[in-house]
């Protein structure tokens, strides 16, 4: 990692510079395992775009593991959103990074910027329009991993327009703790609703109820019967669930929901490393119940989010909503923490820090 | 069957007379049978409602057989929607009626409703609020059981509200040839959209083609691969998919949908039988796609009723839709009719005919 003294001297003389990478080995099934990335060290990079460019140069400085990476690790051939990852390529996903030089309008050397980027130390990104630029740096700038990234714009989306909540209705989010649950459990609670969330450890619980102001949290591991659970949790029902599990999990909620509730279908980690997914059989009441189960990517919302800034912003500010992260230090951390988020090692929301400017 | 002077005979004299009867059996499992329900001809009604009464005695002249029949033959413990039907005791369902006495002001003696009713000659119908007045007697009455009634309010709901379509998008129905399907394709096709059903029969699929106007349709029964076959008839993809059937077909149309595609969720009537509905496992796509399933059911229109019938009424009188009807006539062949509604028997609406005033 070079000096910032250095790197202008580098850049400068249009040098080329070590680029250390997180290369994806091969297409999985299954369980990713830290050994389907490798760390390598021989890549270089010159630190000036190439004439005519007309990307960014990036210097990476946090990057962000997200649930959906993994299904960029399968071949996907029918895919509306994702893309796949290529072998002995660098692993792609969000991130906050500086700009080193620019052929773009839009961006000028030293901005800083939040979206897709590699997961490598330097960056040329081409497919500028996922780039945003970051305005508020008062506020911590892995925020744009997080609640003020893609996982905020989903919760924010998903919570605010998909889910259509009122005061007072009974609100249930599952993988509580998560990135994406525990910003939407405190918008909940600040909206006025009934909020209790699952997670997957007695600390995860502690922490929805202590930490985030979640009415009530339970454990799911400890749960053999996850329909009685959630009865027990929602004697009169559920008016939203938001999803971010899938399978039995989603039965269940689909039993103990309330006629026009409504299922805001946000991710569905159980499923995403089974070689067939589980099939849900509780569909009936989907009809008898009249719920809308509706799929939704922060994707759609991307170009609208500085309407959820509005929102965000002050109540961070204010210290109205927390947002917890798991912190690995150095690109090398990559493979492990990605992999955390399926046997849920990680507390909240898991970044990597790459460099600290 | 008495002749209407008779009737009115009795009814002045207030005297009793015979009233044949559908009788549920017991609680099923699996697939109904005739036997689940027997005609008896021991009941006997008297003419006139009893002093004090605020409901309406009817004399019922056309019945009408819905798949949502099947799911009040159970024991159903947890419906939002559904009560269930007591043995030894008629069967109910929607039919087209003549008030004979009234004690309920909205309803003269005369009138002509439709509603819930029981399966028998005459009923006493004390749960007036589910009954409606037929002010328009230029159409067949038997549709008030069909287009005109239940099934044609699901339709309407089911595509305007539900579906949100636009000319000149992919439609894809199942069951397409029965009571709620047959319309869905023809409003669809009206509105400008591309319309391919499915069916059970040759048959079927011909008057899908030739008599309904659908685009294509095809015999799910003659394709092992519903997947390919979906992708045969919507290379593009479905923008609408609605969904009477449930199962296979389901996981296979989500496949095929396209991005912001509607699953418009009427019915399920692959699942009613099974004593654990197959799962649907291809939920993934709903985010990737970002595809919202709603589930819906007439009951939560029937109130505003009327604005379909604005649609349906000149579309009608003018020849623009045609509706076809199975007609079973006679009360005793009840059993029959419902019961083949889920082997596929019937062509178009299955309704009994009563009596012909």
């Amino acid at each position: 990692m070079l000096s910032e003294t250095q790197e202008e001297r580098k850049m400068a003389e249009g040098e080329e510079v070590k680029n250390k990478q997180v290369l994806f080995r091969n297409y999985i099934d299954g369980f990713p395992k830290e050994s389907d990335m490798y760390i390598s060290t021989e890549n270089t990079i010159r630190l000036k775009l190439p004439q005519g460019s007309n990307g960014v140069l990036v210097k990476n400085l946090v990057l962000s593991c997200d649930p959906f990476m993994r299904l960029l690790m399968q071949k996907n051939d029918d895919s509306g959103l994702f893309g796949c990852y290529t072998p002995d390529s660098p692993i792609t996903g969000y991130g906050v990074a500086k700009i080193l030089d620019s052929g773009n309008p839009k961006f000028q050397k030293g901005d800083l910027v939040w979206g897709m980027t590699g997961f490598e130390e330097y960056s040329i990104i081409t497919e500028t329009e996922s780039l945003y630029k970051i305005e508020h740096t008062d506020v911590p700038l892995s925020y744009y991993t997080g609640i003020l990234g893609m996982p905020g714009i989903t919760a924010c989306a998903g919570f605010y327009e998909v889910s259509t909540p009122k005061k007072g209705e009974t609100v249930f989010v599952s993988a509580a703790s998560g990135a994406v649950g525990q910003l939407v459990g405190q918008l909940a609670k600040l909206m006025g609703c009934y909020v209790v969330g699952s997670a997957g450890s007695k600390e995860k619980v502690d922490l929805l109820k202590n930490k985030f102001g979640f009415d009530d949290a339970f454990n799911y591991k400890e749960e053999h019967d996850l329909t009685a659970a959630l009865k027990r949790y929602f004697p009169e029902g559920i008016d939203i669930y938001f999803e971010n599990v899938g399978g039995k999990m989603l039965d269940a909620a689909i039993l103990n929901m309330r006629i026009h509730g409504r299922i805001a279908v946000c991710g569905l980690i159980s499923q995403y490393n089974l070689a067939e997914p589980e099939g849900v059989k509780n569909l009936m009441p989907l009809i008898y119940k009249r719920i809308t189960m509706k799929g939704f990517s922060a994707f759609d919302y991307l170009a609208h989010y500085s309407k959820f800034y509005d929102i965000l912003l002050p109540l961070i500010r204010e210290g109205k909503i927390v947002y917890i992260e798991d912190v690995a230090e150095g690109l090398e951390k990559t493979p492990a923490a990605l992999v955390g988020l399926f046997s849920g090692r990680n507390i909240g929301k898991q970044v990597v820090v790459v460099s600290r400017e």
